[in-house]
């Protein structure tokens, strides 16, 4: 029997598991919390003060997820190293770090170590907000078309945001860097000894496309003479597609793992697209949702769409030959773990005391007794603003209906509701602009959670819903990218379509949509769409101008104080 | 010195006081809760159940508050009945009952005490919609003049929806009623054995004018063949102004009260009307406001306007000579209890408790700490519908701006600041259409309990705000118009502006407004200026159509259950 191993670098831990190649069975499971976590009030042992909005991480931790979960699995399952046949990595993205020509990272060096703009900067680094307003503004003014593959707006967590960053914040940071990398392709080269970058990543966050490549030179250049050559200065325009053998396992990286030399290690990938072919999805119609805090929306087509307010379309980006969309929703169990901790009246939480419930379990059991409709109530899912289709991080919720009867359940489902109107929206735009879209497959935390949620989304979208059989879709996912980098020579698979067919599997069990509930759905989503259309799409922005002053307020506060 | 009582007749209880004449000193207080309540599920005794939406009470309940809270106060303040020169009294209203022509109510009779249409429909029996819904399609259909003076809408609550219902439902109840009279008339009559119907109610419930009676016996023979009649075969065209002498106090009353026979007995009154003279307002320019669960507004005026939306105007209807103008807000103090039953977190409630407050305290408190605008939202005051000037039930609550940061005091901030934008309304509608405010007066249980709201009010409204400085203003001015009905011959007052200069008093403090966080209010209130046009004037009746559907949800589940 052959194995291969993925690899899940997440926010906190990383975690390994242990796949059976014929038949995708998950046989072990490691995870490891990253000693340093989120560093984001100081800098480890040196304790340097870092400002608000930055997260950074250490890649030292990440090696140390290698050395300890993959051993791990190894011993709990039983398994002999040469019966392993490959590796693959997933990330979250962009996350990203300057390292040295040989690829040590700055931040272990001891002249950069107390130097915040030396260490990795986690996805969820929000400081180069100003990089991405000018990267967003000088786009637009020059007409660079690759704009609309991103919505007509990148983000701050983007690669070129924060690499701008430090080259305005800490240029002799950026002189020092021989590299800025991926933190993916950075561990599959300390894995491989091989140094590559991966399509999905330079698609997604670092604005590359396979036939236009980088943009140009000029565009970099104004935004800050010394940026024009970032991309060959700093990165490579050579980008391999997922689903490539980037290497095998170097001497050193075997005694770290416990692993075979020369073991295959696939081209690195991001936590979310990786989980699309884990969840079954090698094909165009059919949509995967990692539903989480957030949800990130995927579909496979064969054209290149511009589709509105999408997050990227990249070709080879999640399934090479095809071109991968993503779209996103920013606040989904976000919005219901705020729900629960700034608006949980103390009786429910006493009566789920009482009952031995998660508070989650009793609101859902109490929303699931509601008909559609019958709590008269409508939300608009912007507590975090909205990412898919419009692009906009100032926009805010909206709570509709409310009457002096209105139960604390009925407020929750109307934010579940309002989530399910929110993917609707994705999904309809998706349809309407050329990319089909016929069945969800959902993975993530999510679904396992909450079923009033899942059948909620099917009523809504009319869509049927399955579930990814695994609960740990994106190292299972890399798993499967391990044993193509192996080939079926070795034992595994030459393309990721013949190992999903073996490896991935759905839950016996999925949401169909209730005709009945579906139809009342239409009539309360035409509310919706209504309000979205009228507070979204600037007839009313009142939203905006309350942030304003809700700035302008804090100031005076601060003023105040000072 | 000399003395005059005051009786207020609540809703679940009757108060008297009583209070020196020359300064208005209010010397003791007797309180009588009704020992039947509000009668919404059953009829005592005989356990005849009563439909969803109904509110009756037991005349008999009436009595005991006189037979014992009037002996009460004497006792506690050590006066002799020979020192009490007036009695008045006001009540809720419509609060209304079948009577026979000696004045015994129908549900006393023996024949009649098992029907439910026999008993006192309290003012909040809401039962009579359809009704009212009628008697409103006619007056537009016939072009009734008078419904612009009612806000172009009347009240399922008002007396010919509660007439009308009696005579649809119990055509034998309505036939053997000799009389149909608000109770505050009813308890007048019982005190000095003459019939007597009073300007307040007659204007602000009954369709009555001054100037042109009540509406033409065609309009009523519209609503049905048999009301055709009702005002002369069940009412009088006798009106009353408030400040008249009714009577004086027959033997069995004063055998009841302990007071001497021949007392003056004043006309009766509404409480909410006869609040303003205790609240120091006989002149135009000031806005009484009631504040509690709901806000009652009021206003003098020496000439009529047609103000929209309001609920009436009414001349000799609060103080003779002036037209008295009442608006009103539907939810305001119910809407803060609305919050702390169904959104006040865990933490908070325990928080409270570990400092010894009331949670509404702790939320002022907190929610005092924020400064205008910073929390980023605002809320259209609509959890109960929106009586004035948009005179429509089926409005609903809204909430925008939330982001997974906002706290639960913000939201509390939000809805107090929504309920004085719905102020703000009513005083420049008032102002627009020829009714001058400067100077808003409050009286009822807010004002005593969260100085927040008013400072609030006073900065988002503009005007200084004062405060009455009696606790219980219906039942001093009850007492106040027992004085007038004596007289100054008898050591009491010839009008009322003479009684109120002597009698009322304001709290030394008032509330200014802060002209910075005023300025902010401008912003906010021109944001919820705009929400209350495009939801409340038919730009977007998104929530009369989630009414619809919540009530068609709920016909699908009870046809399930069935």
């Amino acid at each position: 029997m052959k194995y291969a191993v993925g690899v899940d670098f997440g926010t906190e831990s990383g975690r390994a598991v242990l796949v059976d190649v014929s038949t995708g069975r998950e046989v072990a499971t490691a995870v490891s919390t990253y000693s340093n976590g989120v560093i984001d009030e100081r800098l480890p042992e040196s304790g340097v003060p870092l400002e608000p909005d930055w997260a950074l991480q250490d890649p030292d931790d990440y090696l140390r997820v290698l050395k300890t979960t993959i051993p791990q699995v190894l011993q709990d399952a039983g398994v002999v190293a040469d019966d392993v046949i490959g590796v693959g990595i997933d990330f979250t993205a962009c996350t990203m770090l300057p390292v040295t020509a040989d690829g040590r990272p700055l931040c272990t060096l001891p002249e950069w170590r107390r130097v915040p703009h030396a260490w990795v900067k986690l996805w969820k680094h929000h400081a180069a907000q100003p990089e991405a307003d000018r990267i967003n503004q000088v786009a637009r003014e020059a007409g660079q078309a690759w704009l609309d593959r991103y919505g007509g707006r990148i983000s701050s967590e983007w690669f070129f945001s924060k690499a701008l960053q430090i080259l305005n914040e800490a240029p002799e940071v950026y002189a020092a860097a021989d590299r800025l990398m991926e933190a993916a392709d950075w561990v599959v080269w300390q894995l491989t000894g091989v140094e590559t970058r991966n399509s999905c990543t330079a698609g997604y966050k670092a604005l590359w496309s396979k036939r236009e490549g980088f943009p140009p030179k000029e565009y970099f250049a104004s935004l800050h003479p010394q940026f024009a050559d970032v991309i060959d200065d700093k990165m490579t325009r050579d980008i391999r597609p997922v689903g490539q053998k980037a290497g095998g396992l170097t001497q050193q990286a075997a005694s770290w793992t416990g692993l075979r030399p020369g073991t295959a290690v696939a081209i690195a990938n991001v936590d979310a697209h990786v989980a699309v072919p884990a969840a079954t999805v090698t094909e165009a119609g059919r949509m995967v949702m990692i539903m989480g805090t957030s949800i990130c929306h995927m579909a496979l087509g064969t054209e290149e769409h511009i589709v509105p307010g999408m997050c990227g379309c990249v070709e080879d980006g999640i399934i090479p030959g095809f071109f991968g969309y993503e779209a996103g929703q920013s606040c989904v169990g976000d919005h219901f773990a705020w729900f629960v901790e700034n608006c949980l009246p103390a009786a429910l939480e006493r009566e789920a005391q009482a009952r031995g419930l998660e508070v989650h379990a009793l609101l859902e059991e109490k929303a699931a007794r509601l008909e559609p409709g019958e709590s008269g109530l409508l939300a608009l899912d912007w507590w975090n603003g909205n990412r898919s289709v419009l692009v906009d991080v100032d926009l805010t919720g909206l709570l509709l209906g409310a009457t002096l009867a209105t139960k604390p359940e009925e407020i929750y489902r109307a934010l579940i509701e309002a989530t399910a109107y929110g993917t609707r929206v994705i999904v309809e735009t998706f349809q309407q602009n050329g990319v089909p879209i016929h069945e969800l497959v959902a993975c993530g935390g999510l679904p396992e959670k909450n079923h009033l949620l899942m059948q909620i989304f099917a009523d809504v979208t009319g869509c049927p819903i399955q579930v990814s059989a695994s609960a740990q879709t994106p190292a299972l996912g890399s798993a499967m990218f391990g044993a193509v980098a192996a080939g079926a020579a070795a034992g595994g698979y030459d393309t990721i379509f013949a190992a999903a067919q073996r490896m991935a599997r759905l839950k016996d069990e999925g949401f169909v949509p209730n005709q009945v509930h579906h139809e009342v759905y239409n009539l309360l989503y035409a509310e919706y769409e209504q309000l979205h259309d009228y507070f979204g799409r600037g007839q009313n922005d009142v939203m905006k101008r309350l942030k304003r002053l809700r700035a302008e307020a804090s100031n005076r506060v601060e003023a105040a104080h000072a």
